[in-house]
């Protein structure tokens, strides 16, 4: 049973693996990138995943045979496990309870080639739309407090696969990322008694120097202090503070400003490993009145350092101004 | 000039060098690592780095000249710069002001193939002695408030260059991290009327299960929730919020352990990276009752992806418990 463990002083909260625990001969060099051979998660080879949670597919194909465009199955490797009691207890001065949670993975596609960027936006948009499913099955599990969905695409940003996948990870603690934007929210609507995400849409949209691209419905935006060079956020321009309630017209709107930023970025960036989250209310107090869903994409270019881990701050050696007009320039149109 | 920025929601400050501006295709893959050639850290280069700010030297000998055994210098490529005005402003909602600080770099040694666990303690306490000094130094200049010591050993940990090295930068504001520890420490102070830190060492030494080695001053443990696997802390036995009211004598005992400690790591883990840090009081307000300096050690074993950027979780493979015993137990013998 994986554990759950606090640091008493900072309130960290970290997930020990006691199951298959890594001794110092386990810890493989970081350039070691196995690469082809078989696929778990190419169509045909679906009995060789945990079976499906939910999938969309074609009318009258079975579950867990070929016939889909999209899956979500359980990890094979979890970093928490869906069955026991939380079990809360001190040892000593510290803290700990079980690893329970829940961790899914969302195969994005049925061929091994595509990407999200290479993806229809249809398709991407029943992707979005399955992170929104799944995040509102779960909810009703009353040991969980946070659902977090995010994408490692890549080795260097952290895929162990490299078939287009993203993960779903259920918490029974709100992580400490969330609580510091919504305590920071919090704090600016206490004050301004307006959503700070909002204000952040309004001023970059008039300043205009830090919009990569903008739809009716979403701006897409470098932020102002990004942690990593070429740091992207796509923020919905109306407020909402919570995923799963969008609305249905909206999906494929977001696909298709999210497909364009991914293409922007791979070109940009020509195919470098990236991050993304999806940042959004806890699923059982919504924070409506200052809180605001978006999405975070990191690419992986810079590295964490002695620096970061003793500090905190983030050296970032692009400004986002400069990487916004990038991103804005760089052409969609294929070379011949 | 640099920037420092302010995120506007959860106040977290990044650097924005916006001098050496990279662009995208500045952000060389991962895995290109130019290895030896031309070192300034070298003796006999020392015409090539920035003048010596301070030099442990043989008596006689000149400034940026042979004869040294330490030196530290102005970092080349400096995150922060030295020279100049905070100038606080403020962005429509954004918080900025001018990227002021110090970069040195703490050359370790004048041979290149030397590094913190292969040379004499004697000399590893030196570097210690110019961590003190180089901070009581900075620390009269009124702009700063934190002077952060770290190192990057390894280029997967971030290092640049090969040859033994760490480095400081003296920064306008507290840090994020420095915020929590202080914040969290003062919470249980306030709460038990004990140092948290103090109590961490009591319950360590205790259970035994999490330390490495100690002497008569300080203990080596893998903390109870550690962000990457094999993390070790340096605690100092005696309650003292301030690195540099370290007693002289001290300086010797705590080169010992870290030497031992270093050599542990390097050969439980074969030289992998790593990164340390010191962490130390505010320069202007030494929390004394509450803080407990201490050095943190990171192994570079893991990757931070999706799930840590979105949670602020980390997810470590190995308890300490067994990573403890693994460094315990590595044998520090010479193979023949």
């Amino acid at each position: 049973m994986p554990e759950l463990r606090r640091d008493p002083i900072v309130g960290r909260w970290v997930i020990i693996s006691t199951e298959r625990a890594k001794r110092p001969f386990d810890f493989a060099p970081e350039d070691e990138t196995p690469k082809g051979g078989f696929c778990p998660f190419d169509a045909g080879n679906e009995k060789t995943t945990p079976p499906e949670i939910t999938a969309y597919r074609a009318r009258g194909t079975q579950p867990n045979s070929p016939g889909w465009t999209l899956r979500v199955v359980a990890n094979k490797f979890p970093a928490l496990i869906i069955e026991g009691n939380l079990n809360k207890v001190g040892e000593g001065l510290y803290d700990k309870m079980n690893g329970i949670g829940a961790h899914e993975v969302i195969i994005e596609t049925p061929n091994h080639e595509e990407t999200l960027s290479t993806m229809p936006p249809e398709r991407f948009a029943d992707v979005l739309r399955a992170y929104r499913d799944r995040i509102i099955d779960l909810s009703k599990d009353s040991r969980f407090q946070y659902i977090l969905i995010f994408k490692n695409q890549g080795r260097a940003a952290g895929a162990s696969l490299e078939h287009s996948h993203s993960q779903l990870i259920a918490l029974p603690v709100i992580p400490e990322i969330a609580h510091e934007e919504l305590n920071g929210s919090k704090k600016y609507y206490d004050y301004k008694d307006r959503c700070v995400y909002c204000d952040i849409v309004r001023q970059e949209q008039e300043a205009k120097i830090r919009v990569v691209i903008e739809n009716q419905d979403f701006l897409v935006c470098c932020p102002f202090a990004p942690r990593s060079p070429f740091e992207v956020w796509i923020i919905p321009k109306s407020h909402n503070a919570v995923y799963t309630e969008t609305e249905e017209s909206k999906f494929f709107s977001l696909a298709q400003i999210f497909s364009e930023t991914l293409k922007r970025l791979d070109k940009a960036l020509t195919n470098r490993p990236y991050n993304f989250m999806l940042h959004t209310s806890p699923i059982k107090e919504f924070h409506r009145d200052y809180y605001h869903w978006h999405f975070e994409i990191v690419p992986k270019l810079t590295r964490i350092a002695g620096f970061e881990w003793g500090s905190g701050f983030y050296i970032n050696p692009s400004p986002p101004e400069e990487a916004a007009k990038y991103l804005r320039e760089v052409s969609l149109e294929e070379e011949k």
